[in-house]
């Protein structure tokens, strides 16, 4: 008998991107059993899905209420342990909700509700559960932001005092110039992707990225957005002061009109010891300034990492390690987690990160329309 | 008879890091012949340095006010040319005040005045003379900044969207923490300094760079900056959001305690065609994206370059240019207004940028004084 | 029934960090079912890693000739139909050679065989065979490698004129210093490494690295090898001069002394239109310099890549890939192979690539003990 | 009076390209006068140099005789005291031999002669003369490049075992595919240019470059050069093996058919305790590697680097330094010789290293015609 977490996925079907980065990074460290999935509101592409990816069709599920109903029938050793819910953003909520309820194990796609109020009513209902709740911010999974996270919270860089995060996309410049194109586009449609765009689909993660790496919380900010046309209704672009002490400043810069740009992300904290700097698209490298001497470069899996960093590190030092790693870093400690055994906190993003970015998604979008004051978070 | 401009300069005497840079630069060019200068206020000292540096002493003077009478009294084809200002700060305006006014040309370490109310002054007279006004916002002397104005005004990138640009430095932070040494820094001493010392001292070349590189003007401007101790009265770092036109906005971010960041100057500039981005302490690269190709990078001397971006180049490419051939463009540029040669405009800074300058530094501090509102500039 | 291809696994149980790189990429495009296993020789061990796992035990065998000949005895509809043989290097002969006669599919880790002369015999039985064959030099499996490669055998480069590859590391620099352990590291120790440890363990990709993206056969060596201590049997260092054509020349330049590199393979063609550079440590650029063009660097995921280049990605541009995504890349390419899917002959290392590399590393070793003189290959 | 050195210059007129880095370099640190000239075979055109550059022509002569002739009949005082020979490479010889045995002090182009015979010779005449010479491998006049050489010889990377050298530009390969360019380019003729094009021209700078950061002698050499075609006289492109010591061995690459590459000069190290590498193109980065450790990354101007590299160094870390800052400390060195300051024999190349690099050129050719052969250096 397999000791493997049971697993069951909710989207991810077909073509879906983020269906192969959680497949893959459960597969990484051979911790998790795909045991049942609703691919696909179709029960047919549902079942076929299994098929093509070659896992047993008998607990595929023709919808979500049957899959959990059926399920909880189950005696708790043979039942699913933990979901992932990869479907359309609106239905994370609902999903997360009764997973939590009924005591399934979660790990939830970004964003984790569709408003502020909900992302409260879910952390309530966590917070009476035992089960273990985990929200992909994957960028915090790599392992030098681990490291990054590590170095700050055990006060190499001394008192923080200045921080800056870009996260900098390109992909809607094409459509928003296109008349027709900006109407149509699900993720320029408030009803169907919430109340921001750019702040809640990237924004959130640069925040999120800074409190992750600092260990502090972000307490008060003052947005300027950008929809760039009148008949648009989503911020597409912004920059977002920020205090998080009276004398610690810094700023948030998120866009998807940065022409050209793919995945850039970037964050630097700057200390009265030193400063750190971090970027996505070359992320096996961690550069560390202090005054005065060479620029030090840590790149991961080397000894002078910390535990944090190096276990998810799987060859030795020079083997690139990418975006699948990341994510596999964070399902490594679900399962930890899941399994009763030690852990840190940092090996995975969670409730509070995810009723944060909501509380900070919702107030970007109230700074701005109200002007541009400050609001606290 | 030596056909080279006759050159004056003020300041940048003895151990004077500003005097090397500006005295290389005359020569890089074979234009500049140093004639007469005040390097010191002291005499002695003044004429010591002259025979230092091995140019004679006959027409080194005592103060400033003798130099100008002094060389009003030579024949026009004796008489100094073009003054170089590289005196302290406070100096800088009514030195360029009485030169502008008995007809000399004027090159002018930035800041320009300690004023708005002075910049204005300053321009009026200006425009009453015929003389020539250059300022030394050294870095966009560079092939590569000048190539991306062309760039963006010829319309390679279309109609601008998003700008960004960064001047962060570190060497605040050492001065900062101790109590002591922020009390007596000069750079900290408002009476000394005037009322900024980060947006004032390098704030302000990030504010001239983007609307050099643009060739468009700031708007409005919303700033919010960092003293970081209570007894500190100056601000030693910022981020001021910017907007160029109803959907054209952006963020300028500077800082002086952005620890062991040495001289980090970065432009980003996003259009709907494309983007270009360039950072100075690797100057020699200018960077091209445009939606779904691959990135382009441009380099010093290559034929693909702009007339304005070739000029200054004097060997072939590969050969890496530095701050003081940056320097040299600007004093070339400065030689061919002079010598009433055709010569674009983009080839030094003008009383304009200095009149700006000023505008944005006093705007900056309005703008947080006031509780980090919108300010016209 | 999962139509996943069954597979089995020769080696890699415990901590093996090649058995966990197999895994992982095996589970990228869901093709493979891990079906059977000797892990390890102890068949206890072995069982309780398929447990670790999560894998069923019942077709852990207790040694690989048991293994084969019990898989022989399934239908052929149950059989294990791909092999990875990851055990020490003097077991992959006759493991291939066995599988091969068989009739099953096979995926070897490098070296293929320990010498020349048994890559010959295993290219005979292969020939006879009806089976696949593929070796895993896994850094052509990088998506910017796959690029370069078509770029070039499309003529993008125009005649190739100079190539040069680097594989430099440094982890037998704290070894080799060290008189004990010198004597006692298997991989100094030519009865169980064969005759060559850096031309064997790494040289050995880069040139294979040289012929696949090139799509050229190198003709003749001279190399130049270095042992360091005269009680040392083994090169860890050297450098070989590569004829490919009459004007077609490079190098090769290979290096386990090169203290503290990690893993950096690098390689450059130079042709008579353009090059192409490209780099392990960041794999997801690639560089195109042409006569007077800026350089161009393109990045996976992007339409302008080959369908070779872009088969591989999963995620968006921007989105990292790594190591062991192009492992994933050629357990992919095997599968369409298995499964008679069209493909290119370019998605995975072949036979021919293994027979190859044998004559080479032995080829290396009889040019440097001959008085580093030119060799035929 | 001036103090400033008087300093003659042959050659470097009109548009030359070297005149202009000589003549920059001579200013920057405000220690030499242009006193006297022979720029140009053509008299007339030399004078209207004179003017154009704003120099007095009273010391502009004919030609090299002439001016010889009657700076000797000065006193002294007013003698030139240094010359700068910019000419075409067959004068360098003649003119430094006459120069050395009238006793003036030389600053000679690269290369130093056109045979290694003709270095022999001069190497008599100056050791039996008090005057100075310097040879302009300018590179080595990076403040980086002078951190790497004190860093290695004073032992922070222990025994070196490993070096390798590239310089790789493409300037020919537009030239070498056109029949009749190949034919007329001087470059390519052995009787303007010497025996050999890429090794004499390039690969002899990194040579020395070489020798320079090691304090070590290259012991014997092996080199494979290309022609590229038949009716082409000259090396453009080889590789050389190199032997430093019995164990210390590595590797010189040269290319100018390396497609597209502008002035691609890199110098690696690797010793027992570390490494050190360093590019051309990024000249302000040196980086430092050990084992185990983070890659330092050391820049211009802090005050970690050893006095040699911090005495060139004008402006706050921060501000790139290029090659105009490289040339100038070279002629800042020679200045320092020449007042019989202290100075670091490294501050400027010798004529050691002009006849070893004449060696250098002379074996690397007769290593090649005679079949790719070790030739003692």
């Amino acid at each position: 008998m397999s000791n493997k977490i049971r697993w069951g996925v909710l989207g991810g079907g077909g073509d879906s991107l983020i269906g192969v980065l959680h497949r893959v990074a459960s597969s990484m460290f051979d911790a998790y059993q795909l045991t049942g999935a609703v691919f696909n509101p179709d029960f047919e592409a549902n079942k076929g899905f299994a098929e093509e990816i070659g896992i047993p069709t008998n607990r595929i599920y023709p919808d979500f209420d049957t899959m959990v109903a059926e399920e909880l029938k189950l005696p708790e050793s043979e039942r699913i342990q933990v979901f992932s819910i990869l479907t359309p953003n609106f239905l994370h909520f609902p999903m997360a909700k009764k997973l939590l309820e009924c005591g399934f194990h979660v790990i939830c796609e970004k964003p984790m509700t569709m408003t502020y109020s909900e992302a409260l009513e879910l952390q309530q209902i966590h917070q009476k559960s035992k089960a273990i709740f985990a929200l992909t911010h994957t960028y915090t999974g790599y392992p030098m932001v681990r490291q990054m996270k590590k170095m700050i919270t055990e006060g190499v860089l001394g008192a923080v005092q200045k921080v800056d995060v870009q996260y900098y996309q390109g992909w809607i410049n094409p459509i928003i110039h296109d008349k027709e194109q900006r109407k149509t586009t699900w993720r320029l449609d408030p009803s169907k992707s919430g109340i921001s765009c750019c702040m809640g689909d990237i924004g959130v993660h640069g925040y999120q990225m800074l409190e992750y790496v600092t260990g502090m919380d972000v307490q008060s900010i003052l947005a300027d957005l950008n929809h760039l046309y009148d008949d648009n209704q989503m911020d597409i672009d912004g920059t977002v002061l920020l205090r998080l002490g009276k004398y610690t400043k810094g700023v948030l810069r998120a866009s998807q009109i940065a022409t050209a740009e793919e995945n850039c992300l970037t964050v630097a904290v700057y200390g009265r010891k030193g400063a750190l700097k971090w970027e996505q698209e070359n992320p096996n490298y961690l550069h560390h300034l202090e005054d005065g001497q060479p620029i030090k470069t840590l790149k991961p899996g080397n000894a002078y990492n910390s535990n944090l960093s190096l276990d998810g590190t799987k060859l030795p030092p020079g083997h690139p390690e990418g975006i699948f790693d990341a994510m596999g870093n964070i399902y490594k400690g679900v399962a930890k987690a899941v399994r009763n055994q030690p852990h840190d906190p940092a090996e995975f993003p969670s409730m509070r990160d995810g009723v944060r970015g909501m509380h900070f998604i919702e107030t970007c979008v109230a700074s701005h329309k109200e002007g541009n004051v400050w609001k606290t978070l």
